[in-house]
């Protein structure tokens, strides 16, 4: 990462769809790296065309055997399938079985699958700000689908209906304890809720449970089917379920896109002043603000007005915050 | 809520303990009243002592009943005792069996005891900005122990062992599959696990799994306890336990107290500057941004780069965003 970035390499390369470039570019943007500013900016402008959907549910339900069903069931209807997995437990992201990490390999060779793992979590919990861009990456790399893979519990559940246009939760056949436990967040989210693993005992007693019990995120009645993801049985008709949302999502597009663009700027917001103020505590004198805080001699409050009334002097990237120091009474 | 706020007259109340000054100090500061700035700084310097003790576990746990019983233990020690509950299924919040809602009367005639309910998540998941203050309300009216309590998954989980001194977490007798549960989050964030419902088959064997498994935020071995919040037995020995870790984080107090310093004042920006967005937005001319976003013709970094720059003219409270706007090309 030494030599100077080319955007305008990096750029093409992604475009193409070149696998080497599309990991470089996530990663500068993860990373922050010199250069990421201006490189995102170029990105951002050549996304919003790709599918996110988002793939959620406890560990142990089978996501990633699942991911790996729709993967080929995508790929045989000749679209381009990217996945991005924030879920700590998932084999994508390490935490694997490594029968799981082998059944990877199928799709290591085929140019239209890229997968790439995430940092789990942003600094307010969540999806990360990396995360987001990765998608947006693959979004200008002209992939058609993306997966975005979580365990989807707390804040990522938040996110992954914000930025996935359908949102699938995969769940066992078991019934009581887990749909109990499921209402803690899960039944809230999903577009399409899939019983896997339908060949065990349970699975219509299950699916007829979740049905009774779940709603979409717009208050309607959920789609509730049945998959096999070892032998891949009833993944064709999920992905025909997935196709029919998507179409719907996308009639609607302009009124989401635009909602997704206020989360964008709102996060990029928060993110940015986080940063600003925790790389530039020490120069801007807000060190001395936060000790007042800490010995509280000053409101949390009122500290964060006073250093916002000064941040304006402090962003700016690369280069970092500028010089000028203050001194607070 | 109509005549002017006499901050004095309130300040005085709350540090007499007065319920009804207490109660409308959270509700001023929950809802960012009119003169909630200057009262907040005011509370803000009085506060510092108390102690709060972080209770989490999955609904049905008995996490109400046992804080009932840690209510009542409290008490006979002398201490003034706090609750906040920020969890939507518990009875204190509202998502109650009547029983549960009947037993909490126990506590109503008790000046020494205040409960309060607030609302579940900030706008980034996780706790509120007015559950903190509500603590700091608390902590003011000179409440010894104050009992955060939450069903702790997720973003709150996280907030919980930034908040709380000494998190408790509390489980049923059942393993294998709750475990596993647990795994998703509770069981790195707890100081001290209590196994509730000890008269229930499984609960020795529950207290071993978790003693294996769990480790404190610290990475030490957590206490495990039995009790029964039917019967409040073994909650004498689980103050004791609570006792000894206070003492312990005491002991520590200079240190976290200027991490909860940090943590707060990295709060009161991002709050402020969402609001400050929020609030801003048509007048500042940045809802022109937001649309360029939205047809990518910005990237949202660039865009929070420009308001940030533009923000310092636009804090200031209680009379809102001044009026300025701009024009952006």
């Amino acid at each position: 990462m030494k030599r100077t970035l080319k955007i305008g390499e990096l750029l093409d390369g992604v475009q193409r769809g070149n696998r080497k470039d599309i990991s470089r570019a996530i990663t500068i943007l993860e990373d922050d790296l010199p250069g990421s500013r201006q490189f995102y900016a170029e990105i951002y402008r050549r996304g919003g065309n790709a599918f996110v959907l988002g793939v959620a549910g406890p560990p142990g339900a089978g996501k990633s055997s699942l991911i790996n069903c729709l993967i080929r069931e995508f790929r045989s209807r000749g679209r381009k399938v990217g996945v991005v997995a924030v879920d700590p437990t998932s084999p994508f992201t390490g935490g694997a079985l490594l029968g799981d990490r082998i059944r990877m390999v199928d799709h290591s060779l085929d140019e239209g699958v890229y997968i790439r793992s995430m940092a789990t979590r942003g600094s307010k919990g969540g999806l990360s700000r990396g995360t987001k861009k990765a998608i947006d990456v693959l979004d200008a790399a002209k992939f058609d689908v993306i997966l975005l893979e979580s365990v989807g519990i707390g804040q990522t559940e938040v996110d992954i209906i914000r930025v996935a246009q359908v949102t699938l939760i995969v769940v066992m056949p078991e019934t009581g304890d887990s749909v109990q436990a499921m209402k803690a967040g899960l039944m809230e989210i999903g577009d399409i809720f899939v019983v896997n693993k339908a060949d065990l005992e349970g699975a219509d007693r299950a699916a007829l449970e979740i049905a009774q019990f779940a709603r979409s995120k717009d208050g309607s009645k959920p789609v509730v089917l049945k998959t096999s993801a070892r032998t891949c049985d009833g993944v064709p008709e999920l992905v025909d379920a997935i196709d029919k949302l998507a179409a719907g999502a996308r009639a609607a597009k302009k009124s989401w896109a635009g909602d997704g663009a206020l989360d964008d700027l709102r996060e990029a917001l928060g993110s940015m002043v986080d940063r600003t103020f925790t790389e530039g505590a020490a120069e801007a004198g807000w060190t001395e603000l936060l000790e007042k805080v800490a010995r509280r001699e000053m409101d949390p409050d009122s500290a964060a007005e006073l250093i916002i009334r000064e941040m304006s002097g402090f962003t700016g990237h690369p280069s970092g915050p500028r010089r000028r120091k203050r001194a607070h009474r």
